[in-house]
């Protein structure tokens, strides 16, 4: 029997978010007996609430394609809507809204604290009776999805480009810091990921030789501001400079934090940043170098640069929104796609599907046995993990007129059917 | 008479630096009837004082054609010495080395500050009747150095590349705004260029038909934070979202400032920053929409990321290094290499020369018939100027085993024939 489709999106964006959803688009429509109009939610369940949905075709094949090189969520956006159990009004709203524009495929992208909400909304379509088929698509750049054993999933698609984001990042700085170190010994980068170290170990990946004067502290590192200096202090007597990569999460005291949406912190919000702390704190210190201390903070850049995504990751993360898809049709509801890997030195994924339950709220940190004994690095056992995630090339960035071409989604919303609604967080 | 030349660095990098340094070297090798050996300054002018020199005959071809797309400045390195009129032993250190080494060419890269020392050097080889020939290599991402006029430089070196930097940049920031604004509504981005707005003003070339809700505040716009975030909160109940691009140079209050080796204030080691002063005053002072603020502080990674160098940029970089060459052995000491454009509407640069004591120490800040009138963007007249130095390619920078390949010099200094000396600055 032949139902509509609605996909949306979750969290915070990733390079190749897009990718995943071109590869729900091009399988839900190689399944034309099955599903009907796709739809996709303007900002995620927050559209779905409001009754806010894009109708797929109405956007061009040009555009459609054009996703695979577009970074970060502007296509059809996503959100950091909190969806708790006792939001009982949201939910029977979302299946209203399902259940009114004949949606019997819902797919969903999104990290460990979005895959919560596929989970309990085809929960309460099977509860209903109604015939809802819900598949999760994983996307996090920070990794921090699944278990620790990476049974669940070997990787988030995202965190491939994020990787590829902080190596070919370091590369540069060390050509910068190598130039400029008589003057600006010391350069501190800070990266995302929250508690959970993948996105700054990936700086690694820059230098597995271990041949730039390159300090990671990783938020499970151990190390305090005092003895981040002293580490930094004796990388200057030793090189002349020093390239500190610093997690957000990294234990520096008070940053005024701010809280998202979901009640984590934002740290690209809070009053101040670990990297300004250890700026300062190593400037007023001191430096056994000339010379001083320069702070960087990318930011929302290391999720959202397109030239710097992994062409290995835009393909996974493609095929793994096409495989959602799949599993929807063939298996039914209450799964996730996940991508996991053959043992073995070659590099050789292979995609799954694992119950949302299992994935649902799940949080891995970087295995301990990662982090090197003194707490400054992470071991040849991660660049083995990392490295084939980064690929081997350029993404093809179309440019036009001496910009990049990105996929730009025609937002119209299709003809509304239910009264309007408030979202109890909006209220 | 065949003499040695020195090449040597100053002040920040940029992403094409290295290309004006194969210019030099490529013309150097051109002119064998004139020119002996090549020799770098390892860590510019402080590498001459202690008579650290490379010899670039002791470098590959391989290492020196991969220079063209090695950003910043690790090959022969840089630094901000600075040579007051009062360090009489140290310019005397200069002349001693340059005739120890029977150097009769000098080519300085440098941006304003760095043009003070090749004058000053080239007017005392004179009064001591040595054969030297001084010629300035003009480099600077700040577009700081000359004339508001232009009849000085055009653009100088390495401005196009910052300008490529923040024009890509700032639509993928559109994309990550655009999807996360329900959550995210504020973008802040800090751009270099101190008190002269020619970078902050190139986050324009990424919408010129002005679509995205951008709001740029380059120093000299006029504003404070108090109407920063008026014209913020007005953005934001037009659009629900802003993109807010601010000069480091911009009036926030005090920062804690820190300076550097020429005096001036280097954002990169204060002890907050202007993103941090506006990201928390907007958060503080309440966003018309839901959601907070977040900062963005690219620092060095806006003069060092070579993928998003400018081609123009790197061609031009090339040539005006070689032209600094045929200026020194064609014309004789005391000129600056420059590059300035024919009136109309089609972008068509030149090269010319003009004397170093017309530049040395010369700034422009960005015209302020440039700057819009509510002070929140800039003119179709910048539009016009910037857009053809970000041309309209992708630099085709190697990728090696996943990694970029950059070039990699012999750090092998010659042998010394002075007596060590300790520069005034180091005692």
């Amino acid at each position: 029997m032949k139902k509509n489709a609605i996909v949306a999106q979750s969290g915070g964006p990733s390079p190749v978010i897009n990718s995943s959803l071109q590869g729900i688009i091009d399988a839900c429509n190689s399944w034309p007996e099955h599903i009907g109009h796709i739809y996709a939610g303007w900002h995620g369940i927050e559209g779905i609430l409001l009754e806010e949905l894009i109708d797929i075709a109405h956007q061009s094949p040009k555009e459609i394609s054009l996703l695979r090189y577009t970074p970060a969520a502007g296509a059809i956006g996503t959100c950091r809507y909190k969806l708790k159990d006792d939001q009982v009004e949201d939910y029977q709203r979302i299946i209203e809204v399902m259940r009114a524009h004949d949606v019997g495929y819902f797919f969903y992208i999104g990290g460990n604290d979005s895959m919560d909400t596929p989970d309990k909304v085809s929960k309460l379509a099977r509860e209903e009776g109604i015939e809802l088929i819900v598949t999760g698509v994983p996307k996090t750049i920070d990794n921090d999805l699944g278990d620790e054993g990476f049974t669940i999933i070997d990787h988030t698609p995202g965190y491939g480009s994020a990787a590829r984001y902080w190596a070919y990042l370091i590369q540069n700085i060390d050509e910068e810091n190598r130039g400029m170190c008589v003057s600006e010994p010391v350069a501190v980068l800070q990266a995302m990921g929250r508690k959970s170290g993948f996105i700054p170990a990936a700086a690694r990946l820059a230098d597995p030789e271990r041949e730039m004067p390159l300090q990671i502290y990783v938020a499970e590192s151990g190390h305090t501001l005092e003895t981040l200096a002293e580490n930094v202090n004796r990388q200057l007597q030793r090189s002349g400079r020093c390239i500190v990569v610093v997690s957000e999460g990294f234990d520096a005291g008070s940053l005024g934090e701010a809280r998202d949406g979901f009640g984590h912190i934002e740290y690209g919000a809070s009053q101040t940043t670990v990297a300004q702390v250890v700026t300062n704190y190593l400037n007023h210190a001191g430096l056994k170098a000339r010379g001083q201390t320069t702070g960087q903070l990318p930011g929302v850049i290391q999720r959202s640069t397109s030239i710097l995504a992994s062409k290995v990751d835009i393909a996974e993360a493609y095929e793994i929104g096409k495989k959602a898809v799949e599993i929807g049709v063939k298996e039914g509801t209450g799964w996730m796609a996940t991508i996991l890997r053959k043992p073995g030195s070659t590099y050789v994924p292979f995609l799954e599907k694992v119950p949302l339950p299992v994935v649902a709220n799940s949080a891995r940190h970087i295995p301990l046995s990662w982090i090197t004994k003194d707490g400054l690095d992470v071991t040849d056992d991660f660049v083995h993990y990392a490295k084939p995630l980064i690929g081997n090339d350029w993404p093809e960035i179309a440019i036009e007129d001496g910009l990049q071409r990105f996929s730009r989604f025609n937002v119209r919303f299709i003809e509304k059917k239910l009264p309007p609604y408030l979202p109890i967080r909006f209220r």
